[in-house]
């Protein structure tokens, strides 16, 4: 056990005065990079400050990705010691910075000796202690300023104080006043900058395998192609499909999970690899590479991305497991481990073994993985179950990837202990399933929420926020019918700026399940194909358009950073704002109570929405199309379930009211 | 402007599995130690996980200060993926510890291997890999445990279940099993310890000035002498001297702070030297260095602790200013600085200039006050004003003298903003003064000591609470009477480990200020000599005592870490709790409303106290004498501040209990 070593106990003699500290977004000491996206200001904060009455400045140094130059950001005075300023980035990777502070030995002149003046204290000794600062950053200056500050110092030895107020001295001096001894916060932080889409987007997962017209026939990505335009017509902006490869033979399972399929049975699109190939094969039943490139340049014309699941597991048959056998488990009798978790057996699964001794080999073939679909034209990864393979092994394949690919986007799809989803976000994840599913109560979804858009969290974890997916038909959606399905879909895509549902089970309101007490969906499509009357007359599509049109219209939406909780007076109303620094207000208002009808006031914390504590204005509800005049914080609601189960407003200023 | 480095964008591969994070206590990702004391369990905690459904294990490796051997200390899992262990530490000086943790294989396999027996699954081939396990283990085994192991390793081998659940196995497995690869956190941290003093102490404040029996004379060091028996009678355990340096004369104040001193008028304390001596001499109208020895003598005999106060600022007389003119400010007409609040003006105090040239010398010089009266027996410090100081130079002088002199205690009087205040903390100073005198409502105290008393703030900083001061007669104890000075006195002596009194002003329920709105008391011993009637029929001495006596036989008072909060349905009832290991249990209820009888009941968490949801347990008020039985957790209290404003319940379970 090596001793753990340390610093040496008596602390160097070091005669700076200045402390930078609290420094943020820092993740874990800056272990990690924070998360930014493309045209998104970040939001440096610092403590600065000095012993005794002393003034202090602080900057941003900030080191764009490539070979932009390091730039100088100021930061301004917050409260109680906090310094910020901020910064828009403008090019996708790594962006580093740190923060520096230095006394303002000519701000605290200036501000002292304007109180003697204004208490007629004789400052003739005052003015020549500015007039020598002064004339050293004339000393130091060039150009113009070089001249106007020589000149200030001039008249300072002369008694005139007027320079002490003169914006163009304090400009020239911030410039050219000596910072020494300066001080740099100890570490240098990074930022990683991922493109927009990354920030928001509303996902939209479906199954080709249940695309067919034909009841009886196997859907094909040909099928699939043709249900884009119903998708891209819904207003989503990401099509998203489950594992597309060939699916094994052994072990595959049939319907409703049975352990055993019968011939003609489909098995599951996670049992990956066949003897018509694997991770980087296309399912024959579904077509071929031409099919899939159609598939994704008509999904380009109607602007909706396509993302792959990446599921890094095999089935018996994947070619990988014969031609290495090293890069999976093998017991003392001569067999390869499947998985389990006792009683269940997944013979139909063989995991990875990460810990081969063939481990650099196994890390380069995965990542090929990742770079052939790249290729394909796929940008966007749904990685499935990603909390079952180590940490550094994405760490390392993310930021491989986003060292070539920066516009890959990678969500994480592990629905386990917060600790271990938030450290897929630390390593690089773009996105993050959530919890939400299971949050239904007001009081659970404002904690959760707010858990997630305050820091440290907001800086590393971007949640993607699902009311269902082919793994999970909560109990709730089970039991409460399309006032349930509205009210999730409009707190998914209103709480988080990432969201999806799993279609057409989500909009045709599909709430069987195989068993009492399971979460798992009747019938369910990862063991069979299925067929959907998309022109249902329950369907929910045309809300679903409303919802995703009411987030492309309002930029408030598309980021989660300024999510606010509203109190209410009834606990099954829930209302949170989101606003912009373009204006875009939205104030959203959820009966969380599925059957019943809810009224109540809400108190709107005013200034958070940047009105008047007085203000008169307009709440437009975008989605009921009924527009409402309120006043003050304390405005009533009522909300019925069976018609509309929540608002939507955007909030104008009253055009009778001042600001307006 | 250097550009901030930053890390390659590419992870490096590293086929680790464990994640070790968010390790505490840690300050400032470990740029500052944290604190404890002599006798203190050290309980470190880290978030240690990995992917998957392994199981791991964790330790601390912790070493002493000096040539004490590393130790290892294991770690048990809390929940969510929280581990936790703690070690008392026995030394003085900087302990540096760091956490481990790894893939805890043979649980994991025994684990799983039961369950699946559990359910009567074929466990053959389980067996024979942990047979496998066990036999690495037992190879690399020494002494006794290698046969135990390879015995087990033969009977698994065999078929044979039983060594699944044997603990000798598990308990040498725990010590021989690979933890290969190890997972070791980023960063080594470290644990300054004082002595147990630090942790806890009553200091009472007195002026050796005011101290003789005769009115018209000023008082000496030989009258404060005779005073420490009133002093220890009322069972305090330091008593604090302002400086008892020769006081300047050049624009010595008068009194009640007049601007000029009359002839006989005996100026600040704090302004420190005249041609009699500075920070190292006794003021000849206290006496002598004899008299001071004898002071100290007394105050050990009777279990006292001297502390003085260290003000490093000087007179204009002070040796230094002609010693050493380059350790002060000079200004362009050549006049040394002096301290100002324009249109305040401190002539008779002198700053020193920290950014002398000759910085290096005058830190010496500093530390060799210190130094100075340690030699003479003193090793508690209150430093005047220690925020207008540079924070590193506290650091310097705190670290330097602590490898000399690791028993040195230092309290920080910086009432100032709150970074300011934590960072003389962290720098090293062992307590500081805190807000306390100003936080009165219920809820201020309930926010303010929560806040003190939680990490990150409990690991770095401990709060000394005072009612009052020199320089602090509050608003509410200008108006409040003996309910208000009780009430202060037992939210000081209960809430924080440290606190202390300014007497006898305090003990006298002296409260006349020298003008409304101030802070500041008439005729203030600060800049003239009192007259003290100790035995005045008024005097809170009796109960001071006995509040002082309640803290020495309480050791869950003497710490601050378990302060707890609970809930009351009146909000001029604060109820709050400490508890202690040995099963001493606090609970403090005060009536913060000075005048007014206020009844409710108070809702305890008896959770946090060790106690059943429906005990019934014994309440003995240590303050009033009374005893109360008392059953769940709401009971009504009633207090009428102008009999007592406060119960200190001691808990015990109810002998008819069962667990009595």
């Amino acid at each position: 056990m090596p001793p753990p070593a340390s610093a040496p106990s008596v602390a160097p003699r070091d005669p700076t005065r200045v402390v930078v500290e609290g420094v943020r977004p820092e993740i874990d000491a800056g272990r990690f990079p924070a998360k930014s996206s493309l045209g998104e200001a970040v939001e440096v904060e610092a403590d600065v400050f000095t012993d005794g009455h002393d003034l202090v400045a602080a900057a941003v140094w900030v080191r764009p990705p490539g070979d932009a130059p390091t730039i100088e950001v100021p930061m301004a005075a917050l409260v109680n010691d906090r310094f910020a300023g901020s910064f828009t980035v403008d090019r996708l990777g790594r962006w580093a910075f740190t923060v520096v502070g230095w006394l303002d030995r000519f701000s605290t002149w200036s501000q002292g000796t304007a109180k003697k003046i204004e208490v007629d204290m004789d400052v003739a000794v005052e003015l020549q202690i500015g007039s020598d600062l002064v004339a050293a950053a004339a000393a130091r200056a060039k150009g113009p300023d070089a001249d106007l500050l020589a000149a200030a110092a001039a008249r300072l030895t002369e008694g005139h104080s007027a320079d002490l107020a003169d914006p163009d001295v304090a400009v020239a001096m911030r410039r050219w006043a000596s910072r020494e001894p300066l001080v740099r916060y100890g570490r240098t932080l990074e930022i990683n900058v991922e493109r927009e889409r990354a920030r928001h987007g509303a996902w939209y997962e479906f199954f080709p395998r249940s695309a067919s017209p034909d009841p009886a026939r196997h859907g094909t990505l040909a099928d699939a192609t043709r249900r884009l335009d119903y998708v891209a017509g819904m207003g989503f902006d990401i099509v998203y499909l489950p594992p597309i490869h060939p699916v094994g033979r052994s072990f595959r399972k049939g319907p409703n999970n049975s352990v055993e399929a019968a011939p003609g049975d489909t098995g599951s699109p996670w049992g990956i690899g066949s003897e018509e190939g694997g991770h980087t094969a296309v399912h024959p039943e579904l077509g071929t590479f031409d099919d899939f490139a159609a598939f994704v340049d008509r999904a380009r014309e109607l602007d909706l991305e396509v993302a792959l699941d990446i599921a890094f597991q095999c089935a018996p048959d994947h070619p990988w497991v014969t031609e290495h056998p090293e890069w999976f488990t093998h017991r003392p009798d001569g067999t390869i481990q499947y998985a389990e978790n006792p009683p269940k057996k997944y013979q139909d699964i063989y995991p990875i073994d990460f810990e081969s001794e063939n481990w650099e080999e196994l890390w380069d073939a995965l990542a090929d993985v990742v770079r052939f679909w790249i290729d394909k034209g796929v940008s966007v990864f749904r990685v499935d179950n990603p909390h079952t393979k180590p940490f550094r092994f994405w760490e390392w394949l993310i930021t491989t990837i986003h060292a070539e690919h920066p516009e890959a986007i990678f969500l994480s799809e592990a629905f386990t202990r917060p600790k271990v989803m938030y450290q897929l976000a630390k390593v690089g994840f773009s996105q993050s399933y959530t919890y939400f599913a299971w949050r239904q109560e007001a009081w659970e979804l404002r904690e959760y929420l707010t858990e997630l858009t305050t820091p440290p969290v907001v800086d590393f974890f971007r949640p993607n926020a699902w009311p269902n997916t082919p793994d999970i038909l909560t109990e709730q959606l089970q039991h409460g019918g399309r006032p349930v399905f509205l009210q999730r879909l409009v707190l998914a895509a209103t709480l988080s700026a990432n969201y999806g549902v799993y279609g057409p089970a989500f909009e045709l309101v599909e709430h069987r399940a195989v068993a009492p007490g399971s979460e798992e969906y009747l019938d369910s499509e990862k063991y069979q194909q299925r067929h959907w009357d998309l022109d249902a007359p329950h369907s929910l599509r045309d809300l679903v358009a409303r919802v995703n049109d009411i987030r492309r219209s309002h930029p408030a939406l598309l980021q989660d950073r300024t999510l606010r909780f509203h109190r209410t007076d009834n606990q099954q109303l829930l209302c949170y704002s989101k606003t912009h620094p373009s204006g875009d207000i939205i104030v959203v208002v959820v009966n969380v109570d599925g059957e019943q009808r809810q009224a109540g006031f809400v108190d709107l914390d005013l200034e958070s929405l940047g009105l008047e504590a007085d203000s008169r204005y307009e709440v437009r509800d975008l989605l009921g199309a009924t527009t409402y005049q309120w006043a003050g914080a304390r405005n009533f609601v009522e909300l019925d379930p069976h018609s509309l189960p929540a608002h939507i407003f955007a909030i104008a200023p009253r055009v009778d009211d001042d600001r307006a």
